[in-house]
This record gives C-alpha cells, structure tokens and sequence, in this order.
C-alpha cells in the first residue's frame, strides 16, 4: 500500500526541530512533524507549588492547546468559551506526565518548569511532537538553569530523553506517525511515548472502529518503539549543537 | 508475596453488580470491585444531538463524576468550582467510547443514552468499574427501549458486552485489580477495556515511576484480558437474571 | 381522602436511616423518606475558615446537590454547566442553617464539619431527608471527634437534635411528607425545621397556587410538629445503637 | 423599649415609592423603607420562555442585586466574581415567586414582564421592599402594554396587590421592619409576603439564635400582616395618581 | 443646525452634581448629564494590592456597569451571564487610568480607593460622566481619609482635578457632549479625558463609518477641551459647598 | 537622542510580512515589527451572525491573544483562568473595528471573516502590527474568497488599506512605534490607526505619567501618520507578489 503523502508504512513525516525560537522563554523550540507545527516554550521559575514546598524537590508542568485556526475549520477559542475542553485537559496532562518521567526531581531542586505546547498549524499528530518538542526546550531549559547557577550543578535533573509517535491501523494496515487524513480513516489509533532506552513511558491505544487483538496491538508497539528510536536519535542530534542566546 | 487483602496476584477484588438500583432511570446497577462503589445510570431520550440529526444513527455518551466524600479526604464539588477536572473529563470520555465500542449505531435508531457513572465510594478502579457497571445498566435501558417499542425490533443494538480493568505493577509484581492502598504504590499503572470476545477496545499505561519494558507490559495484558473475561461472565450471569420493574 | 400511596393526611412514609454507609466519612448516613434516598456524609477537619481563625469556635456547612438521574427526567450535571442553580444555593443554605441550630461552637473548637447531602433518587422531600439524615451523620461525626479528642471531651457540641418535614395542602387538605405526586399538585407547599423539643429553627411556607390564611397556616403547622417529633423519635432510637466502624 | 431610630415595634419606617423614576422601563419605582433604596424596574417584552410558547400564558420573572457599595463595606461584584451568590439566588427567586402569586397568566397573554430590584442603599429589608416596590412597578408596566394594546383589555392581568415586611425578636421583643442595626441583633428573622386581601404568599422565619415556639411565631404573624396590610394601602395611595410618562 | 434637544453644538447638557448620595461610602455622586445618570461611589481602603505592599504608595482603581434596564431596551446582567463583557472591562480602566492621572500615590499611602460607577439612566456619554462624577467622589473621600487620618495631613494626594466628555461628528458637524439619538448617527465618536488646566489624559476617538481628517480632528478637540474647562468649572463650583456627613 | 536599538525617533523597527503562513486558512500571515511577532490568519466562513440575517451584508470580527510565554515573563492562560481579561477584550475590539473601516459589507454580501491575530513574540506594539498584519491576511481571504465565488464579482469588499502604529513620548521626545523597553518609560503612549489615504480610523491616547498637551499630541499625530504611511507602502508591496497556495 502506497501512503497518502508516498510514505511507507514505517516512515516518519520529515521531523525538524528548531531550537531558541523565542528571545523570552528560557528553553523554546518550533517542531514540525510534516505540517504539523507546535511551538514548545519551556519556563522556568524558582520555587514550587505550595503542596511541594520545603521538599527540596522540583516540578514540571505542561499545558497544550490549539491556535484557533491550526485546523481546517477555525475552532472557538476556549479562553472566549470560557472553559477548557475535555481534549486539551486530556493531552496537557499526558504531556505533563511524558516529561515527568525524565525529571529527577530532586537534582532539579525546588524549582518549576512550564511546558506550554501550542499547536500552530495541525495535521495530525500534534500531541506526539509536542512531547517530542518539548522534551528538547526543556533540555535547553534546564542547561540554562544550571548555568545560571538556579540548579546545582554535579546532578542531572534529566534521567534520560523523552519522545512520543502515533501508529495507527488504516485499511488493516500498521502505520507509523498518521497525518490527518490517516488519522480519520484509522480503525485503531495508538500514542506511544518511549525514553531514549526504548522502554514505555505511556501507551494509549483506542479502537475508533473495530476492537483490536494482541497481534495488532503487538505489530502497532513494533512500529511505535522504532519511530521512537529515530526521534530520539534526532532530538540527540539537534541538541548537540551549541545554542546562541 | 500476599496482597494487602489476602487475594493472589490474579485475583480480582469480590464484584458485585446489582440491577435496578434506581425507580425512575431505564438502566441502573450499583456495582461494587471490592469497596469501590459506583452507581451508574442509563438514560434514555429519543432524538440525537444536533450534529447527528438526520443520520438514522443514534448516540451514547457518558459523565463521570466522584461524590466529594467518596475518597478518604474530602474534596472540592466541581460544580462549587465552576469547571470540571482534567481527570474527570478524561475519564468521561473514556467510558464513553468504550460503551460506544459495543453500539451499533443504525440499530439503536436516533436514540441517545446518557450513562452517568457517580462514585458513591472509591477504592482504587472507579474507572474500570464504572466502565463495567455502565455495561449492565446500558443493556437493561436497551431492553426497555426496545420493550418500548423506541427501538425497532429485529437488530441489536447492542454488538457485544464490554468490560474493564486496571492492572500494575507494585514491587516488581504485576497484579490484578488494584486497589486504593495498592494502586498509590505501583510503579505503572494500566486500564485495559476488552470486549467479551477478548479483544482490546482500550489500553493506557502509564509509567508512575519508572518506565516499564516489553516484557512486562505482556504480563499486564495477559492479567488484564483473562480479568475481563471474568467479568465479562460475571455480567452475562446478572443479565441473564429477568429485571423486576 | 385516601393518599395515593394509602397514608393518612398525617402519616409519615417509612423512613430509615442506615448509618455507617461510608468508609471514608466521619459519619455517614443513607436516609430514605419512601422512594426518597439521600447519602449524607460529614466531614470533619480540623481548622475553620479564615474569617473564623481564633475564634475557639467552630463552623458546620452544607452542600446538598441531586445525581442528575435522581429524578424522573435527567437533569444536566451542575458541574458540567458550571454554575450551581438557584435551587441548590437555597437548599445548601438552608441545611446549613438548620444543622448548625443545634451547634455550640465554643463546644466545637476550631474545628470543621461539612455536610454533603447527595440526592441518589427523589421522590417528593428531598431537603428534609436531607436535613433529618444530615443530623445523625453529624452525631456520628462528633461522636468520631470526640474519640479522637480533637473535640475536648466535657462538653457536648450538640444542644439538641433537629429533624425536618415537608406539609402542604392537596385539594384543600393539609397532608404531612409530599411525595412528589402529591407535590406537584400542593397549592401550598412548607417545609418546616424543628428541634427534637418541638420549636422552630426554619419555616418557608408557599403559596404555590393560591395564597393560604392564617387558618391553613395553623393547620400545616400542627402536621409538621408532630411529624418532626417522630422523626426526632426515629433519630433517638437509631443512634441508641453501637456504630461499627 | 425604644428602638434605634425611636419606633414603636408596631411601626414601619418612613415609605416611599416613587413612580416613573426611569425614562426607559414600563415601569419603575425607587422605593425607600428608611435608609434601605431599592430601584426596581419593570420591563415588558412580548413572547415568553420557550418552555412557554404557545400556551397562550404569560410569565414574570425577577433578579435582585446589590450594588457593591450599597453597604457598609463594600462587596465584591458578583460579574467580576463570574457567579452569583447563593443569597442573590435565593432572593431573586423570592421576589419572581411573590408577584406570580398576584399574576393571572391567561389575562397577561404571551407577555413576559422581568423585575430588576437593585439596592443602591442596603439598611435592612432590601427583600421585602424590592417586593412591595415591585408590584407597583409591575403594576404601571401591565397598565403601560394595556394602554398599547399588547395585553388585550377587558381581563385584568393582575389579581390582586402583593407587599412584603421583615419581623424579627430581638431582645426577646418581636419587632416591624427591622433596619440593619435590629436585624443583625435578631433571635429570629422573618420576612413574609402578604397578599392585599391579608392572605400569605409566603413565610420565611429562621431562628438566628435560638429556635422559636409557636407563640412567638403568633406575634411575629400579627405583626408581620398588619405591616402588610399598611404597605398595601401605601401601594394603594401611590397608584390612584397619574403617572406621567 | 438644531440639535434634536435645542442645544447649539458647543454646549452641555444640564449637568448636576448630587454629592453625598449614599450614607455608606467615604464619598459619593450622583452624577447626570441630561438624562444619564450615574451613581458613582468611591470606597477608601485601609491597604493595598498585593503587587503593591510596601511601596508605601496607594492604589486608585474602577468598576464600571450599566442596570439591565438603564438603556432603551434590557440588557442581561453581567452576572447572571457569569462573564463580564469588552465593553464594560474597557471602559472600567478608562475611568481607572482617569482618575489615576490626578493621584499623587506616595502621598496617598498605602491605601486603596475604589470607585463604582454604576449607570442607573443612559442617554449616552455615560462614560464620561462616569469620569466626571468619580472625580467629585474621589475628592470627598480623600478629604474624608485625611480627616480620619488615614492619610497623612500636609500633603495633596490629589494633584488636579480631571473630566470627560464626548464629541463627535454628527451630519458633518461637530457636536460637543452627543446625547444617545446623537451618537447612533455619529459619523466618528471621541471622548475626551482633561485634567483641569486643559491637558490631555487621554483621547479615545473612533471613526464608525467615514474615516476623519486632521481638521475634523482639530475641531473636535477644540471643542472637547472647551467642555471638559466648563466641566472643571462646575466640579470646583461643587466641591466648593460644606458636605453634610 | 539616539534610541535603545539605533533607530532614528521617526523609524520603524525592521517590518516583515510573511503570507501563506497557515496552510488552512483563507488568509494568514506571520507579520514581525522588530522581535514583535503575531500570527494573523482570517477564516472565512459563509453566513452571518443571527442579528444581521437577511441584511445582504456581511461582518468582520477579530480575536487577539497572547500565548503565555510571548512575554518576558510567562503569563497565565486565560482559558485556564476561564475568563479574558480586560486588555484582551478591549484590544480584539480595537482589532475588529480597525479592520472593519475598510469593509464595505455589502459587497461582502452575507459571509464572515475572523481574524485570529495571536502573539507569538512579544517586545511593544503588538496590537498595532496585529491590525497591519491582518489587513493583509483579510485580504488575501477576500480575494481567496472571490476566487471561490462566495463573494460577488465585481464589486470591491476592500474599500482602502489600514495599518496601525504606536508612537510615544519617552524623555520627553516623540518616538515612532515603540519597542517595550521604550514603552514602559513612556510618559505619553498613543496607537494611531490609519487608512492607506492618510486618514485618521483610530486614535488612543494615554497618558501614563503627565497629561500631554495639544503641541505634544500634534508631534505624535505627525510621526504616527507617516509611519502609517510606510507601513500602507510595505502591505502594497507585499500584496503585490502572486500568494501560491
């Protein structure tokens, strides 16, 4: 089966992750999984939560949501509803979570990094780069909390890297990273997020259609865990760089 | 190793799922996983939302909700607050799809069921229970609607039954149903939503500590699958019951 | 007259208060008037609002809300439209009223007890189960208190009990606890609140169709004291009995 | 013993109602017990709630507020605080009950007429003179949609004049409309709405302090309809003059 | 040209000035222009905002809102609607920046004025009448907190005197202070915000249909400062007269 | 004087305008003033809101939003605040009517343009390269939409160009369009929005510290209208280029 955009089944959309896109936020980064856009800022203050406080540990937060007209059909803004929807409460809690699981909190100190994920432009996939994404800002974020001396040194807040992909089944077919056409056609749809040692952080999977049996969910984890491999490898490579403040 | 309540690591907490709970909603089962207790109700109105209008296609969703004294400390009325909880939204959503999972659409006519799932006492697996208990209240109002002559006679609504349950791992082991004292201490936690067929309608894991391999996301699935087909047979034992009304 | 449910004008429906219902709470109570079920809960916490801090005297509050398939029609979720209606904020307040009529703060110390009174199924005298069960749950709570000397043994928090029933009159007959059939059709319609020594904490009386005179008033009034005696009988007799916990 | 302001405690305060005091509504009054100002205004629109439609009936409704400086310390807005406040509710349902109970749907057709009671100075009795400034605000605005044409003639929308009064113990000695310096010293608080021809519309007694007995209710009674009986022949005396518009 | 209420285009409504309205704040107006009518308040405070501790400077803020039936037709309550809208959030910082402009903070101290604008009447231009009035409130309660020693004596926490007024283009002409009949057929709108020696704290000018040119422009500054000296003028006049307390 | 980033007092910061940014919307540009950066897309969509049904015209409206760390310091979403703030509300309204001046509704005929104009960067003068950026996203949705059809042929829905400046007084000398470390020093800030003919849509003038007099207000005037001049040069030269999509 040839993919809507050429792909084969166990390609990624072309992956670009561009560090220090914003001059305010301490960590920043605009990644673009094929048209998908998001903007990951990562903000970092000191102090903690009040129910953390005296702890000696930090914490990390994520919020995402969606510009008004990042999708096909301009959607109401929550902030003019007046309330956050089901969805967006969803996803800036599963992003939460993903970069969580890299934190040591206790080498981060009583100090507290934002991740806020706004979707610019959405084709599909959108909570998977986030994570992706702002796994590099915060990275950037942290290094620029140990450099200004707001996190000791000698201890790495980071046990290890973050990334998150999207498989799915379409036409009885297993794919990685669905667009959004793929996306609506998907009879099952699964989100993995995996650290760099390739172990599982979450897995959500949902039958959209019909109910999946453990071959399928055991091809979509085959794929998941190996486009994690390659975004891992991507956000090593990008980061490698030196970043100019 | 001995669980907290004396049950192997397989073993689901006692289930209980009583039909007919409530006078006036045309489906309603207190069920009970060991201390945890939810009622859940299925509501029946004719017509569809708007989006569905002209479809011949009916709906079903759902609303989850916690009583603010059914945890150990009390907490806030979200209605006191003025908005809903991510974790509520979520956890509404998922029950939601996971009855939708079992419904054919064009069976159930333009009809909609609303199954409200409200945690009068919480034990660790509200979500799995609701899940469960929203099962036996959706074909109780099914039936009615169908006595009723609201749906057409001669389909089934209804394509098969659906269950749930949660899974973890706590010191290294993975166990079956957890609950509250025990779900507070595993290192990854999982729901997994089957049909009685055995096959997956939902799956989300989450690493709480440390993020978990191949292999033991195999032995959650294994627990998991054989701990829905037991309620998948405790459900057709209180259905096959006739309901007094 | 014959009732629709065969009572006398002046007989109660059968009530029973179930204590104990809860795990989590201090003390809980499911008190049914007939087909009216109300889960209340009290919550103790030590500390009390900021306007109160230093006092050495206490608070006791109420929340009174109905699960939306409590009635015969499902109402929407107050959560879900995020605002609490009218009818709620008054009853809240009224419970609240009634139950801290027989409150010695001082007695109390600066302490906290929060009453939910969550409807489970409505049928006609929601507010005065709720009142008359929310009594025995906060005996219980006081009791707990007590016990665990965050209430200073030597004084007794509770100068009285307070207990509450509904009265109107149904084509020109004054009749004691309305079910919702007889509710419906009341052309007045009063709840009234009494201490177990037979006065008034609360009287709201209305005139749902025409206005009532003083005669009517005497007559309404007369019904409603001797059911609260029987109600305070009730209360005496099911907390002269041990409380497992 | 004499009072604050050198009442007897049979004695109203001085009362105004002023008519036509807006240039806008149908109708509207600023209405004064002593210190206490209310504006109420009366608005006509043709049509009714859609729950209404086609019933050939009309409806009246009302919302009550205080102006955050209408007190001794100023009080948040309730549009700034995004809700309404339980007692807002509580008396603005208060005040829609009270002139229902005078309203003859049929008479007033499809016409829906909303009251909007705003204190501009709070000293006690706000409630009971929104009402009494209310009928004769709702009063001109019914005269004003006859006088177009948009009530038909010949029935008469109103049936009857409505007026409302607080009585309270303080002290042990049951008074007459209490100011706020009474109100606030109060055992038991009472407000009660009083047809024309002395019938009730609604009582309202809380005990404050202590609970109260039947006698004392008596004299609160007593008190209470000959109040009630004077606001009406002030509401009487206001009406006979023109009002010009 | 005749304007529609006789005036010639450089002259005022009747302006009045009612100070000592309200027996409970520090200072209030009630303040008309023509048939607007605003009741403007201004509330002292012990203390400030948070942001602002320990500058040893006060803080001068505004609420603005309109009575749902201060206008032609009734408008829903802000609070009722649980949301406050543009309009209302715009022009309560107006008044807010305009009062602001004439506070000397430091000599104020660490106290807070509150000033609430609440239109009972609107014939247009309430915004700036608004402005006009708070300032008469503003200077009855600084001279009340002075008088309280609340603010310290021997300085002038009022550093001038500030008024507003609306002009605009009417059928090519420019009219100074537009009634409401003159404003919906405005061609561009202005307010205009003067300190008492005739300069500028803002200027708010919006063209609703044709676009203005300089010379329009010029004109109608010309004859905004005009009015807001005779403005000044009559504030003085006000002021000047004892305020019985 | 030379200016924080080398600019003369009447230069504008480097002005990029990038079209096509979103591949969704009918129009959108990323539109940078120096490090000011806003992303406007217009969406355009058949029909009209209720109130102007079966008017023949059409409507535009805009939203303007900040993400939260668009700023030097991260604000708070207003969705999770669940209300838009004042600054917010008033500058989507400076926004809408700005673009509305160059709308002839009629020859829109009955569809609607929302412009989402969402700072991605913040650093002064973000509401005025908001409205230049949006002129030229409203235009290429117009033409996108006259490309389709939905709008006539023939007739012109543009009736001229507008762009928006901000100048100031910093120092005591009049500045054209305002970095933010200039505009927190400013004594005087102004937004001038103007059409490409020079005349005046919009002006707002504040005075953050002194008032300004009518020689400082001239000074600003002119620096404002000859920035807007260049700015109506650069959106004729951007337009002018073929926009692929």
């Amino acid at each position: 089966m040839s993919r809507i955009d050429g792909r084969t089944h166990d390609q990624l959309r072309p992956v670009t992750i561009e560090r220090g896109w914003s001059k305010h936020a301490e960590g920043s980064v605009l990644v673009a999984f094929g048209d998908t856009k998001v903007l990951c800022t990562a903000s970092v203050t000191e102090g903690v939560p009040r129910w953390r406080k005296g702890s000696g540990e930090g914490w990390v937060t994520a919020e995402y949501s969606m510009l008004p007209r990042s999708t096909n059909t301009r959607g109401d803004r929550e902030s003019v509803r007046g309330r956050i929807g089901g969805r967006t409460h969803e996803i800036s809690r599963l992003v939460g979570r993903s970069l969580r699981a890299v934190i040591d909190y206790k080498a981060l100190g009583e100090n507290t990094v934002v991740l806020d994920c706004d979707v610019l432009q959405a084709d599909g996939g959108t909570r998977t780069a986030a994570i992706t994404g702002a796994y590099v800002a915060l990275a950037d974020a942290v290094a620029w909390a140990q450099g200004k001396k707001i996190v000791k040194a000698g201890r790495k807040p980071l046990t290890g890297t973050v990334a998150a992909i999207s498989v799915g089944i379409v036409d009885g077919t297993p794919l990685l990273d669905l667009c959004y056409a793929e996306d609506v056609r998907a009879e099952t749809d699964m989100n993995v997020v995996c650290t760099g040692d390739g172990r599982f952080v979450e897995i959500q999977g949902t039958a959209e259609a019909e109910p999946f049996d453990r071959a399928e969910l055991n091809s979509l984890l085959d794929l998941a865990t190996a486009g994690c491999a390659d975004l891992a490898r991507i956000q090593n490579e990008v980061l490698a760089a030196d970043l100019e403040r």
